[in-house]
């Protein structure tokens, strides 16, 4: 992807083999997680009186990434008005561990959810995140962008059907989140030590019953004025509940 | 606000003295929980096929309160090209109670955000909000819509200073959840009875270091990976802490 080929640099869609981080912050974060995969990074003109440009410009020289001058470019890629840096990396395919505890997604579809979940399942220790399809695309630059760049620091992988996930991960203890779980997750005390998954569904409709036979069902108590938590505090809540003893 | 004043009726902004619902769900809790501030309902041609019409002129008629087919209307007020149906309502003052736990908001800035936190501390049991000004319009319909109508079912009351709140609730135990806070969240076991407030600071910049010395100052221990968790996250880990015994 020479400078000369430029013009060949189209807005984000999910049949790219590659995506953008937009703003100073996340491009940050993907040049130091994962530097293989970055191509260039393209910046505007004002932003070279941004302090932040010569930690930028420190980090590609140091691994020799070129950073290019160019607002016609920077401004047709971006969404919005305020943005003055953009990254552009190649994706990238990785697999979850079998020695890590994982969180599952069953068809997760707000991109901004995904984003958010992302930056706290790192925060609380986990990072190994499944998709199950059809699913949300990560890669879309919002979801990096709500992800602050956490996106970086995790390894996932789409699977096509939660069978096919446990064919792969025979020894982790599954635990799915649903309004109607079997077990509280307020009478859990603090969690042992064995690899666990704890399994989402979607944001609008959760999980099917079906779930229930897998592993144990846990719900999440709560008052009967709301019909459910949002799904990233759902999943903020249960990892803060499972990794108590690490913090 | 009669029928042939629908002219003046304005898109929303703060300074007016009502507000709007936007959607069937969240004008279904309006009426049920505020009924008195009900002032009419507007509803597109199209929403009279709907099943939840049956159930809204029904509530409607019980209260006494007029149901308008007007599709101009509604598409020139609703945000969106999906809105079918929305509610008028006069804003109305609220005072928290002296015996009610309280979260407290110091200056918060985002709209979804504060829907999203008014949900979640009502499933946690909590009805009594303070604001600590400056801080968002909690009026504005997208608080409204990102609460899903728990706003309707929330007492919530404006300060000018953190000093004016403690003034009025001196017999509340303050805990201010700060990212150097003293102890970790973690640590506690099921909280006993009493009265609290749990008090959160801006989206982006937090508590000020001054917050230390109320109360008992909290961090929500997390992975170094991350600079913060998000404010409604944080929210729902402490509320869920906070209301274990309850659940």
């Amino acid at each position: 992807m020479a400078e000369n080929k430029n013009q060949k640099l189209k807005k984000y869609n999910k049949n790219l083999n590659y995506s953008y981080t937009f703003g100073a912050f996340p491009t940050i974060e993907l040049i130091k997680a994962k530097p293989d995969a970055v191509l260039k990074v393209l910046i505007s003109t004002s932003f070279v009186d941004n302090p932040a440009y010569l930690k930028l410009s420190e980090d590609c020289g140091r691994l020799n990434v070129e950073i290019q001058v160019n607002d016609k470019l920077v401004n047709r890629l971006s969404p919005k008005d305020n943005c003055y840096v953009v990254g552009v990396f190649e994706k990238y395919v990785l697999t979850l561990s079998e020695n890590e505890s994982h969180v599952v997604l069953v068809n997760p579809s707000n991109m901004g959810n995904l984003g958010t979940i992302i930056r706290t399942i790192l925060g609380f220790g986990i990072n190994n995140m499944a998709i199950i399809s059809p699913g949300v695309d990560i890669y879309d630059p919002k979801v990096i962008r709500a992800s602050m760049g956490a996106i970086f620091n995790i390894d996932f992988q789409y699977f096509n059907s939660f069978e096919d996930y446990l064919n792969c991960f025979k020894h982790h203890n599954i635990f799915t989140f649903m309004l109607d779980g079997q077990c509280s997750l307020q009478d859990f005390d603090r969690y042992d030590s064995s690899l666990y998954s704890l399994v989402f569904g979607n944001e609008a409709s959760g999980l099917e019953s079906v779930f229930q036979s897998y592993g144990k069902s846990i719900r999440i108590s709560h008052s009967e004025k709301i019909d459910s938590l949002n799904l990233p505090i759902s999943i903020g809540i249960a990892l803060y509940q499972f990794s108590k003893n690490k913090f």
